[in-house]
């Protein structure tokens, strides 16, 4: 399996799908997001070929999915089970955002299993489910319209646990300039430019700090340099031709 | 409409969209994080059903969603164009992740109109128009499996957009120039950096790319563009003079 061993240790757990396209949708974005362990609770019996079009080269998940008949079959061995829940109610103290969870949970990751749980898509966890869990999670959504479809829920979640799992791991940094090399590149512009008459060789300190904003901005690499350095020695060549 | 006022000058922009449902689930995705423009281009003759049923609710983003022949005309307006690529090419220097986006993006919002655009599910944006793109998004996934569904991909932006919208408020915002004159500048750059032999006139596009992506971080505003117009002004002036 190409998931992420880290991330192996984390289970996605559908309980009651009704939609098996919802289920190969689950399969697809979690292999995006490195998971790999999926739990069907009481999956409908029919609908494979709907679930395997929507997994659409995810489906050594489906394969590989455990089912349990229950709940409490389906969480044996986790050690940590967070349910998820569109309403933070009344009784539900212990609310997290995907993003918190995420956060708290990867650390946990190296020695504990850690179960995910999505209720039905019209019902959603019920409180008896809920009970089982020992944390809640609540997708923050707008108030006008926060039912998420199934897979969307779990594709926050997954994007959030796959983040979190990977941040202290440089992505690919840039290699700025260095400030003598950004030096040079403004000496030669400032040259140029009053060489072409379009800087006032009395007052170009102005104008000059408006380029040192612009190009500041930009973040230059050596490779911009050269590229920059090298339309400024073209207009070079042109003025000494002309001249 | 119910979105949120800040993040209503946010368009989504799907180009050649080829499965209705998908488009469905995008406005509904859209409508769970309080996104509510949405922008199509070229999109499928048939398969309205579809699409409203995979929207659940959110029908009203189809019905008020605008449809362009091209991705030129569906940008006409906007300030900061934001392309989504699954690939860090070689020549892709300026990538951000979605998370880095949303948090430069919404400083932005108050003053500028941001689209966001998703290429068609095979393949994604192809080079032309992720040139029309100030900046590129990547989304991150896990290499053995990174082809995230479109509606999935839309979901993770507009999460992180509807997650930064709730943090921090804008201080001074900036007020960037538009798609249409930034690409005025774009065509006067190639025109001067060819009459002065610095671009090669058969195989300009490589170079241009790097040029876009530059510029591109640097955020101009319409200042920067008189300005930057100006320098290429007086090369064309000094180049008509030395013929």
């Amino acid at each position: 399996m190409q998931s992420d061993p880290l991330l192996d240790n984390i289970s996605i757990v559908l309980v009651d799908t009704r939609t098996p396209a919802n289920i190969g949708a689950v399969a697809r974005c979690m292999m995006n997001m490195g998971l790999g362990r999926l739990i069907l609770v009481d999956p409908p019996k029919d609908g494979n070929n709907d679930a395997a079009r929507l997994a659409a080269g995810a489906d050594e998940i489906l394969r590989r999915a455990a089912v349990a008949a229950t709940l409490n079959e389906a969480l044996a061995g986790q050690h940590l089970v967070i349910g998820t829940s569109r309403h933070s109610g009344r009784q539900r103290k212990n609310v997290r955002t995907p993003r918190e969870m995420a956060e708290q949970v990867v650390p946990l990751l190296a020695g504990n299993r850690v179960a995910v749980v999505f209720g039905s898509e019209v019902t959603g966890l019920d409180n008896h489910q809920l009970a089982l869990c020992q944390e809640i999670l609540s997708i923050p959504a707008s108030p006008a319209f926060p039912s998420l479809n199934l897979s969307h829920a779990v594709m926050v979640v997954a994007y959030e646990l796959f983040i979190a799992s990977r941040t202290g791991v440089p992505a690919q940094p840039r290699e700025l300039a260095s400030a003598g090399d950004l030096e040079n590149f403004y000496c030669h512009l400032q040259e140029t430019l009053q060489a072409i008459g379009f800087l006032d060789a009395g007052h170009p300190d102005r104008m000059m700090f408006t380029f040192r904003q612009l190009f500041g901005r930009a973040r230059l690499e050596n490779r911009d340099i050269s590229i920059l350095r090298g339309v400024l020695s073209s207009v070079d060549r042109m003025l000494r031709k002309g001249t």
